[in-house]
């Protein structure tokens, strides 16, 4: 491709993701929404002013490593400890329901195949993508009420970060699966090696960076440095694991998090993140929904595949808040903070793609998951908090 | 290329430029000198941990238009009005004997040719690369002997940045001979009539960020809308002038220099740049400078150019100092401080290496240029200033 073409085709993806986020938050839509719309618009379904290319693709995936390396940075370990078994059982139920649900909904539309054939891990993938709450999303919705961190917000902001790493784990698991060649026990032999690489590695690292840290704090160096390591760890679990790249930035996200440093880390990585590769991977995502592909099936099951999402968030968190002796209210409210989905579901969805696991049809089903969830968890919230 | 290779390169990339960037800084020497000398190790001189690719390619291109936007910046207009005239003409004589010096050596090294050969125009070429002084390296040096805002200083700081104006407007007359097919008169035209374009449509564009400015100051709306703008002017020069794409870039950063915002735009660029577009960029110059293709008369041609290079702007700027009623002394310290050379040297270079007007073998050459004059420079200045 030509070099000068490159960068009018950044150009109307900078602009045209900036005007539609906006446009979105207007509407009190989440911004990503919009970035995704805009690249429906300009690709190939509606304008065909960008087409999707190898260089858009790569930039595309930096923009995935800095988002989950920006995820893992943003984790609060002490916060994690605390709030502890009770969060990670509502985490568990929250993650394992879902993934029932959404595995049985793609069986209902498209026929139950045998444990093993390829059907069967598409099935599994839909649920997969199921799988992950949006921490930011429901973050900001309690923010903005206030309840951040009265015991229900606490409760949910902790299980939903429990719940991020679940589905991580079960991404990575069901993602080792794409080779046929490979038997299951080696899939979680692979990814138990890896992550106690991570703990051993990761723990030398953290103590290196923190005397980097302590002696030259807010340097330049520690940002790069950081944005090295979520590179490094993306390539590691990816060619020695057989572990998703995008696993290997978000515990090189972990790895960092406790450092006095993270939030200048998480700083300038959102500044690289918002100006070029997070716009670049979102627009992206349009470009790459085939809109013409449509058929009737594939819009009934969006849908459906919308109400399962959130459904099965509020009842697997639900009932296993009751099951904790959270009163029904409380129960409820926590199930529907859960539901909303973000930026991790697009990421699981786009590394399904990459892998051969999803079509990109079903894109449209995620887009809308957002979309709605984003839109309706704001107004159910303030419905249940209003009741007491 | 594998989609996870390009992690790892990127790793690499980034932790051998910021390490080798912090030694150079260590010895007192310009820490892109260090980034250079990282691209040449990782390179296939001599580790070849890294090959040149399109991507790198397409990276370090999107890195010299973040740079040049950058610089554009930084540009402080009413500053160059009040020195006014006698910049210009000290930055002119700066630009002139340079470039004619330069074409003089390449002639003298690989034989005279007639005026229009191929031959003419990359003798042309290596006395282009010699004109823009490097701002950022004079400034830097002055601030630390507190000499920055008196006359000589701040005639040197106006001159370098005019300095810069002029060598642009040079270096995109040159490139825009690359083609044989066109015209003198035309080339000329173009490069006339993308500078009326630049003016009209900036003037307009200036207003329009003004009045956004106003509304939203600080909003990342700003500096994402910016760089879009530098993309967009990168490829319209290009495209519509057949002028550098480098230039475009740098005339939409004079368009936004003026706004209230600049400083938060250039703050935004800059750890851009500095985080991934630059380092790419700088090592991309060592991998592509091929140290086995080194034979004697490109070593002492480089030597030669070095010497040359910082005479004739000693030279140049010192000799119309002086005719400006300037002492000889303080001659001496302007020519002293226009000699130092950095990044537009290279990024001319690079541009040249694009079109065909320069073998990468004469980057060595420049990488020396920069280097030796970067570490010169403070020690002649400190030395006149110590004489009064």
């Amino acid at each position: 491709m030509d070099k000068t073409s490159i960068l009018l085709q950044l150009a109307i993806i900078v602009i045209a993701s900036k005007a539609f986020g906006l446009l979105a938050r207007k509407i009190k839509a989440p911004q990503v929404a919009g970035e995704i719309i805009a690249g429906l618009l300009i690709g190939p379904s509606f304008l065909s002013l960008i087409q999707p290319s190898d260089f858009l693709t790569e930039i595309a995936e930096i923009g995935v490593i800095l988002l989950m390396f920006g995820a893992g940075l943003e984790t609060n370990l002490s916060e994690l400890k605390k709030t502890g078994i009770k969060a990670t059982l509502i985490a568990c139920c929250g993650v394992f329901i879902p993934l029932i649900c959404g595995t049985i909904l793609y069986m209902a539309f498209y026929g139950a195949s045998a444990v093993g054939t390829d059907e069967f891990y598409k099935a599994i993938f839909i649920g997969t993508i199921l799988t992950a709450t949006s921490v930011s999303i429901t973050a900001q919705t309690l923010r903005e009420m206030g309840k951040l961190s009265d015991i229900v917000g606490t409760t949910i902001m902790s299980a939903a970060i429990i719940d991020d790493v679940i589905g991580i784990v079960v991404l990575t698991i069901v993602i080792g699966f794409k080779d046929p060649t490979t038997n299951v026990p080696q899939v979680i032999i692979n990814t138990v090696l890896f992550f106690v690489f991570a703990i051993i590695v990761g723990f030398i690292i953290y103590k290196i960076f923190k005397l980097v840290d302590k002696r030259y704090p807010h340097t330049r160096r520690i940002p790069i440095l950081g944005m090295a390591l979520a590179f490094s760890f993306a390539y590691i679990a990816d060619a020695y694991f057989g572990v998703a790249d995008i696993t290997g930035a978000y515990i090189a996200g972990i790895i960092l998090c406790s450092l006095d440093d993270s939030e200048y880390i998480s700083r300038k990585m959102d500044i690289n993140s918002y100006m070029l590769f997070g716009p670049v991977f979102f627009c992206s995502i349009g470009l790459q929904t085939d809109i013409k592909s449509l058929d009737t099936t594939i819009l009934i099951f969006s849908l459906a595949f919308v109400v399962v999402g959130m459904l099965s968030k509020i009842v697997g968190c639900g009932l296993m808040s009751k099951v904790l002796k959270f009163n029904t209210l409380d129960s409820l409210k926590i199930g529907a903070g859960m539901m909303t989905r973000g930026e991790v579901a697009l990421i699981v969805a786009q590394t399904g793609l990459g892998v051969g696991m999803l079509e990109s049809q079903f894109f449209t089903a995620v887009i809308l998951l957002i979309i709605i969830s984003s839109i309706t968890t704001p107004i159910v919230l303030k419905v249940l908090y209003s009741k007491g």
